[in-house]
């Protein structure tokens, strides 16, 4: 199906409100269904044995105690799984190697991080599933471990797998590595450009791995018939994506597995990718009972991807007058146990805020024994950002350029060749900027040991395969059942509001549901931004699709022609300048007599969404730094992006001021510590610090509305700019303030003064 | 949308054969999900306060006791619903009243029979509800009542309804009546017929309300948000039609409730009707809790809707050589508490598988105090029909005709005009008529007090409202999405069977699910053995969409004109003729190339079913009778029955068995005994008397195969036939048997014996 569905200014009567959404209440009642939510009948519990090892060939797995405890009523280990050969294959829109999601789901050879899974069981209860697990003997060889991305990288590092040889490196290596993969994106001739250049600057950074802070630890609850069908309940941002893959792990009929997507609390990109799934349906297939696993917080942290952990180099050089003339980037990305790290979206969106003739950005995804990695909002993007907005923010300094006036000189705009592939279309990234900088709060007076910071950011959209559907209900209500998850940030709503203005009836008739993989044609993942984007091009087009069979209707009942028939304001009225006139028809008195003429009324689509809009952002943060203790305290925050246009603009705040918080939780405070032993000392968010509300300030936000030509109302990609300039523009505020400048994550109390005390001693600069 | 979908012979590979249902494993395994399996965190039970009385006026209710009873969440009355006007409304493609709907769901200003719900209570366990139900004081002034449909008729008789005026009748009446309404059908001239007739025979007969004996009893869980929105589930055989009334009553939108169709343990009829289901929802949204109600089976008896009972009068006239030439009957059907039997249906059913020129039916809607009737599989024509073949049989006898020759003279056949209307289409009566005769059943000899009967039946069929949808998966098996319940008779592996037929694969390759409510288009419930046909023409046409959609992406792939394109055999094939010759695609290889050429595949049809195909059966039956006890076994019954066509024959074979087996338990053993205090003395599966496995021989069957020329596959309703003759072919023969008629049922032991004394008196004759 064509998505010819362009944007047209016209006037709004629901878009741009702020209702409230469909989910709310039942969220603050308790009343959502989360996945932990669910229970069958004779269900079972399963748990998952993990390693205690970072790096180990597993010898042997012994489950004969665990099976003869009673009330465990099954055992599953690597026997129990088909082994899948090293090549990328197809499942659900995404290419992925298989051998890989089978051994990260359960070991095979070796472990590969604390956490790994090496055994499972399923018992009448979560006590008894705890013993068997203690009655698994599991023999390891202990192997030497990496868990840094640079140590990992060099040659004699310990090896996570024999048969991994870098790709994308010519002639084809001879000898293993743990770089699984180098990319390289190139424009124009660095040399020359940076030969040209009046200053070059060029710096190195490294970031720590950090978590998503989704709320819900990964659940599900699987039912397998003997006849090989399957339901199964999970919290995922793409029950399509995760019926594919278990479908393909258990060598089964995509057709017969239906995946129910539960109530999400909170994904942020951890919730695209399987655990314990293909677990409880192996383990149900063999219990013949139904069989829930639900991750402890513990679990979660040892053995669910985080954001990679990387070491970034960056080198600019700019003219006198502040114009970039070659900017190059080394990006090496922890990829955890597996490769398929997110540097391969981070390396186009090192410099793409910026137009610039003579760029090259490398990037290297490193496999170390850490669970691999898995996306976390605008994926990658906030890592490099952090070191080329740091970067920028020293040379506007060091040339006496105002940050923003010096961003203002470089900006991309429409038309901008990005160094990646396309040209850029209509965007805001400038006018982000000039907002900013037009904004109180960046002219406003600081204090003491205040400092203030500017960091931009860009941020991809993306489309991909969508489907919706709407029934109009025998009363005029509006059914629409929708396939892209609604990851908590309020798609329902937007999505409600589209469909209604569209039929020209109140929002509150509409009634938005995420449907099962068995309601709906396929549909992608909520990921790149693409939920409202996506969901609500496929939303608008079976609302265009309804209103055609509406209009189709009422010409039959008034004995009219079709193009006589016009739809407004919720009615199907004569058309102006037609010759045949008729009483109005509105969509309820349509509604009451459609079974009448001919059968209820509808509206589908299914898509590949086609002409996403990126999205830019310009944050401002003040910050003070105590002295004393090194702790950085946000003062005020104020972030200005540019979202095409925003349906609910509330939730678009919120995904903004959200986007921020969980930016400021991973500049100032969040890491994970593991030990000597490659072991994660800080499982939980007692240790592992995630923002409070007491840490940060109201972020104020600015709304700039540039529409994406593509989508009918405008929209481009709006959740995960946001969470990309806060590590840079807190660290150039801590500059701002202090003079010191930090090129490591997070900047937390000890890693402050400990940089205070070397820049009193001489030592910082910048 | 247009049902253009004719029968058209072909050759067929999947439909007529016998594959193992979708649900079977499922429900042998015990893993189907029934109403009562569902469960939700935090829920309550709750539980119903029912009349002791078959007729009393409420003088109060006082809830205070129960209200305080610590674990009581919630209690309602009356005064917690809207009270309704006496008047037809639509819901959901059925016209009725909802008066009566709220009544019946909870007494107002009387209750009108032992059973009638008077409170419901919400708590924390079943034991408390009960503990709660036991505090609810309610007052009643008892008052005369009236059970039996001619003492109800009487112009004398306890009157339930003061305002309730026999509509029908002209001039309007003065006085209120139990007869809520009388229908007349009338064709020719019936005096002049009865006239022409060389031998006249009248008879009355009586039956008692039966039991649908559905193994599962009513349950349902609802959960009430508090920003309105209802999720519902529920066994019912049509959850399209719950929503709507359930709607309706509580006074919500239809888009805010969402019901979802559990696993059916059965319906015949009986599950078309709301109980409990807004009792539920109403104690839900005052406890804030999600609220669960399974009834017991004493309260299935009770409360729910049995079969009409009914006094019926046949009078047939025909000449010397057995050509009927006059027919009349006059039908007094119980319709419970409520207006509202199947005597509408079952005036028609009265001699249509007769060509007859003279012809008068009168029926009459008769309130008495017991539970508002329901359908039970075929509504109403078992006991019109044990009159009218019983009366054939006699008037057969006393020519010295062929019982079957008897009918062969007078059968209905494609272009007989009907007394209530249409001319019948292509019908097979004549055909189930002419195998009986040559089947060996009908020519075997017989023993000492053995004896047997013929006995035919007519039945409808209905098209009504019928979305469906199939989405090709990315692997190329097919999700079938259908909105009409499969009432454990197996049309999901029917309707499977036509999608893999019209797509070419494989039958396992078609998964078919049935939606709930926010999935598809509004369905009418399964009733009037729509399923298979309406169902199945809505599930062909979303295949021919899809197949459509599916050369148009081959086309468009192989850069071909559509109609260059064949769909043959599950691939896209050159055209024969066409000049472009292309590489075939399978809809394996279309499926996985779906996303990148334009969004997955579906197809979807939303019609209301037109051109239904009514059926006809011959059923041949020998018993024996004890004449000791009076008991009367069933030694040899075969069917014959013209289905249209046969989807998957083992389930049509199910369907004539199971109908015929119900139909021997309705002749032979069942009925409701209420004390003189109109008190239900049975209710329950051991007073009340079903057929169990040894009562009855294995029931033989012929397919008879005259296409409907209205649906694709030729297919005609085929469910409910075989339960009309059975009472007339056991009656008719016990009396070749032993000589008597009997002319009540059941034929239970007392009353066989009785009618055998009588006789061996010189009381019997006929």
């Amino acid at each position: 199906m064509s998505t010819m569905v362009k944007y047209e200014e016209k006037p709004l009567k629901i878009v741009g409100t702020r209702p409230i959404r469909p989910d709310g209440v039942d969220k603050v009642t308790g009343r959502a269904r989360f996945a932990a939510d669910y229970s069958l009948p004779g269900q079972l519990i399963g748990k998952v044995l993990r390693s205690p090892h970072a790096h180990a060939r597993i010898k042997s797995v012994d489950t004969t105690a665990a099976q003869s405890l009673p009330g465990v009523k099954a055992v599953v280990t690597r026997d129990d799984f088909a082994d899948m050969p090293s090549e990328f294959a197809a499942a659900g829109e995404l290419t992925i190697n298989f051998r890989d999601v089978t051994r990260n789901m359960m070991a095979r050879e070796k472990v590969l991080y604390d956490g790994h899974p090496v055994a499972a069981v399923a018992a009448i209860s979560e006590s008894i599933a705890r013993e068997a697990l203690k009655l698994i003997k599991v023999e390891y060889e202990v192997l030497p471990h990496v868990i840094d991305v640079v140590e990992a990288m060099k040659p004699d590092a310990p090896l996570l797998h024999e048969e991994q040889f870098t790709d994308g490196v010519t002639p084809k290596p001879d000898k293993p590595s743990n770089i699984a993969k180098r990319l390289v994106f190139a424009r124009g001739d660095l040399e020359a450009g940076f030969k040209q250049a009046d200053i070059v600057v060029e710096r190195e950074f490294n970031t720590k791995p950090v978590h998503q802070g989704y709320i819900e630890p990964q659940a599900c609850l699987a039912s397998a018939s003997e006849d090989g069908q399957v339901e199964l309940w999970t919290g995922t941002q793409g029950h399509f994506v995760f019926r594919a893959q278990c479908a393909k792990v258990l060598q089964m009929d995509v057709g017969k597995l239906r995946v129910v997507p539960t109530e999400l609390g909170g994904g942020f990109g951890g919730k695209n990718n399987i655990y314990t799934e293909p677990l409880a349906i192996a383990l149900s297939r063999k219990s013949h009972r139904p069989v829930k696993m639900v991750m402890t917080r513990e679990e979660v942290f040892r053995a669910t991807g985080p954001t990679s952990g990387a070491n970034v180099k960056v080198k600019i050089g700019c003219t006198k007058d502040g114009r970039i003339i070659a900017a190059e980037a080394e990006l090496n990305f922890q990829a955890g146990a597996f490769a398929g790290s997110s540097v391969g979206m981070a390396c186009p969106c090192t410099f793409t805020r910026y137009d610039i003739d003579n760029v090259k950005v490398v990037g290297h995804d490193v496999t170390v024994n850490r669970p691999k990695v898995a996306a976390y909002r605008a994926p990658g993007a906030p890592i490099i950002v952090f070191g080329v907005e740091s970067v920028i923010d020293e040379l506007a300094k060091t040339l006496g350029i105002d940050p923003i006036e010096f961003r203002l000189k470089n900006a991309a705009k429409e038309g901008t060749q990005t160094y990646y592939g396309p040209k850029l279309g209509p965007i805001g990234y400038i006018e982000t900027l000039n907002k900013a900088k037009a904004h109180p709060h960046y002219s406003a007076p600081l204090g003491l040991n205040q400092g203030r910071g500017i960091a931009t950011g860009f941020w991809f959209n993306i489309g991909m395969e969508t489907s919706s559907r709407l029934n109009v209900n025998e009363d005029g209500t509006v059914t629409l059942i929708m396939g892209t998850v609604d990851v908590a940030g309020g798609s329902r709503a937007s999505m409600a509001m589209m469909v209604a203005e569209e039929l020209g009836i109140a929002y509150d008739r509409v009634r938005p549901v995420i449907g099962d993989t068995t309601t709906l044609g396929f549909n992608f993942i909520t990921a790149g931004s693409r939920g409202t984007f996506a969901g609500g091009m496929a939303a608008v087009l079976s609302a265009r699709q309804a209103i055609e069979r509406l209009r189709q209707r009422v010409a039959q009942i008034r004995e009219v022609a079709l193009e006589d028939v016009l739809w407004k304001d919720g009615s199907a009225v004569p058309a102006p300048g037609s010759a045949k006139q008729f009483t109005p028809m509105s969509l309820v008195e349509i509604a009451r007599m459609a079974g009448k003429t001919g059968g209820s009324i509808s509206g589908q689509s299914e898509i590949n969404a086609q002409g996403a809009g990126p999205g830019f952002c310009t944050h401002i943060v003040d910050v003070e730094v105590d002295k004393q203790t090194g702790a950085v305290k946000i003062l005020r925050y104020t972030i200005v992006q540019d979202v095409g246009k925003a349906i609910h603009p509330a939730y678009v705040e919120g995904q903004m001021q959200g986007a921020a918080v969980q930016g400021i939780g991973w500049s100032l405070n969040e890491e994970y510590f593991y030990g000597a032993d490659g072991v994660l000392q800080n499982p939980g968010f007692l240790d592992y610090r995630v923002p409070v509300a007491s840490d940060v300030p109201y972020i104020d936000t600015v709304i700039v509305e540039v529409p994406n030509p593509n989508h009918p109302y405008g929209v481009r990609g709006c959740g995960e700019v946001s969470i990309i300039p806060p590590i840079a523009a807190i660290s150039n505020a801590i500059n701002n303030a202090m003079g010191v400048r930090l090129r490591s994550q997070p900047m937390s109390p000890p890693v402050v003064l400990k940089a205070l005390g070397e820049a009193a001693g001489g030592k910082s600069k910048g």
